[in-house]
């Protein structure tokens, strides 16, 4: 699809639903900084462009992701050995080439953009997922597993931890139990232990997987106000971690006066003629207060 | 009841708790600015009011609440348009007139008052509760459905926004992946999905649903310290959102300290003299740090 | 065990896993000033001490812990009454000797040392656990518990508050709707309940717990990094707390940094040769940028 990177990924438009597939099949989709990359800009892209309403996630091949790429040497661990910041001087130097090139998480890149994003996303997690592969998907909004899938936080096996924002994520999604039990052991569960774990909705057969994250994602997405969904996502991800709900009050209170005004009117319209709404806003406009954090 | 309003409520006493109803049968109990506006003024009233203990929320008729009225002007879709406020606009004209009645989400009001609120809530989701009757049992303690309850998060059909402070309570009740799905669907669902999400903690028969209901805000406050308990309720509602446990710490400290000098004393007196325990401390009476927010 | 208090306690190490037993099995291990004292040095000690790589807590006899010992004078209800502390007061007076005596919550003392812990730590709830006994275990890692086990957060009964920084943990552990319930109703409930609340994450057959939650604990810690586990655990306990999952990020690369030049190239070259890692880092030296917080 234009504009779209390809070397890692293949991007195709299903009716308003961009379905982004991890392809380096012969691989298991293992992470490279090139994906990195390339989810990144795809992502971000996605975010502005109308023609996109709603993102599926998936793997090409018997794999979702195999973790990262421990073959090559433009990965995480090619570092560069001489840094060794603190914590004020990674937030100084947060945007600095050397620092995004050399220490930080090309994982939490990826995750950001999808967290940033204006436009729903689901994870079809269809195989194998572990290390980034599990982690890339926690910033998804929905995850729906394969029954042949098989997930695992497996960072402790090599020495490392859990990253990609995972240590933000994995807890406000499974409750903070189970996510220290899952990241301590780094076991490799099945999907019904994911289920039953709270991290994945629903278990699809393998053949079904897709169709079925196509349809959640143009559930979420279709006939839909395009500012109100991208406020929905964003007040919901960023308005629990406030400290008092009355700082989500004042914001929901802008959003609401804000589509009350917009495609709310064309859709209390069409409530009370009882016809479809024809909403009309773009995600590319945002209104004035948007991004508010 | 003298003193709470009664224009789309109806309020009765039952032994300590007060039995809120929404009153408006013939239209759904559909929302309005002044259901807003006695709702708010109901529940600042009950948290100083020494003859209620704990407060019931329900809806009379079928419905619990069938979401905003849209049918009449004096809603929240009536707004100023010439109104665009930032959000630094927003806080620090909060509590002008023109912004409470032109721009702060109504919904919103009623559940920080809830949230605010020294006594025990629960709520009775009796019916349809979309919408606004959807979001402000959310401040509620606890949530029980009757089995014909049918709850949704439509504001997307509509093509506005979640909003009475959902977006920070529904994530801290059912979890950011559950609050997502549900948000972005738009679906109405019924009592077992919802108690399999984690929204209503239990399901009653229609018949027996409001007794259920007394009886569990009876055993919430009857024979307790009504100081501990506002107490308790307070410091679970916002410790956790803390970022520390031990800012949690200091304010357990102060709050440990205060009801061991007061109703712990003859707490500790009865629990040892094994005889029912007589506390005297009042709701309208609390201790200095309070609120430590 | 040398070096480990033991007046209200016994610790044993296990081949790595310290073995926390509250013992006063005659009083069903009713918690006292002095237990906090041994259970506080105890923790901060493991978490320095190499030769632990993870603990176990669980209780002597056929108790967990039975609350505080109501029949001691040396408890948190001893208190100097003439003290009357606002919240920043307490904040100003935090390591006074007179407050920490006289107003700072024994339980709060014990959790936090928990929270700190560089340690994985599993609780063994082997009876009965009401009060502090069940509080305490809130800052473990994960809880698993005796078909024989009863939990209580009955504070209210004796109108007194929760305490041991609950008022932070459980929320996160079972969600708000859940907490809430459990503190305003002031039940005990069986392990069952317990289970299905999310509260612990199994149920083993009496004589089998002890060896059940070892198990565990050495899965956590056997052959795996020091420094990656403490940081692991610190970075999913504190940093899912923040406001934003760009803060996580921030600490996760520089996790996933120092990790990566330490153990994490032992760990990568194990996995590429496929024999077991030999990690060598220790818990006693983390990193610069620890703590973060």
């Amino acid at each position: 699809m234009d504009s779209y990177p390809d070397t890692t990924l293949r991007c195709q438009l299903d009716d308003g639903v961009l379905i982004v597939e991890l392809h380096r099949p012969a691989q298991l989709n293992a992470f490279t900084v090139t994906m990195a990359d390339e989810l990144e800009t795809t992502f971000r892209t996605a975010s502005e462009d109308d023609r996109v309403r709603a993102i599926v996630l998936t793997g090409a091949g018997k794999a979702f992701c195999a973790g990262m790429d421990l073959t090559r040497e433009d990965n995480v661990f090619g570092l560069d050995e001489s840094m060794d910041l603190t914590l004020e001087d990674l937030q100084q130097r947060f945007d600095d080439p050397a620092v995004i090139a050399g220490v930080r998480d090309t994982g939490g890149r990826v995750t950001l953009a999808m967290h940033d994003c204006k436009k729903p996303i689901v994870a079809a997690i269809n195989g194998a997922a572990v290390g980034i592969g599990a982690t890339m998907t926690l910033a998804a909004d929905v995850r729906i597993a394969s029954s042949a899938a098989r997930i695992g936080f497996v960072f402790g096996r090599i020495g490392v931890v859990p990253e990609a924002c995972s240590t933000w994520f994995l807890p406000r999604i499974v409750g903070l139990q189970q996510a220290l039990e899952w990241v301590l052991s780094a076991d490799i569960f099945d999907a019904e232990e994911a289920k039953r774990g709270g991290l994945v909705r629903s278990i699809s057969a393998p053949e079904a997987l897709l169709a079925d994250a196509v349809a959640l994602a143009r559930k979420f997405s279709q006939g839909r106000s395009a500012v109100a969904v991208a406020l929905a996502r964003q007040m919901l991800r960023r308005n629990a971690a406030l400290a008092e709900p009355r700082l989500a009050h004042e914001i929901e209170s802008l959003a609401m006066f804000h589509t009350s005004k917009g495609d709310g009117k064309e859709g209390v319209a069409a409530f009370l003629e009882k016809r479809p709404a024809a909403f009309t806003s773009s995600a590319a406009s945002m209104p004035a207060f948007y991004p508010w954090w």
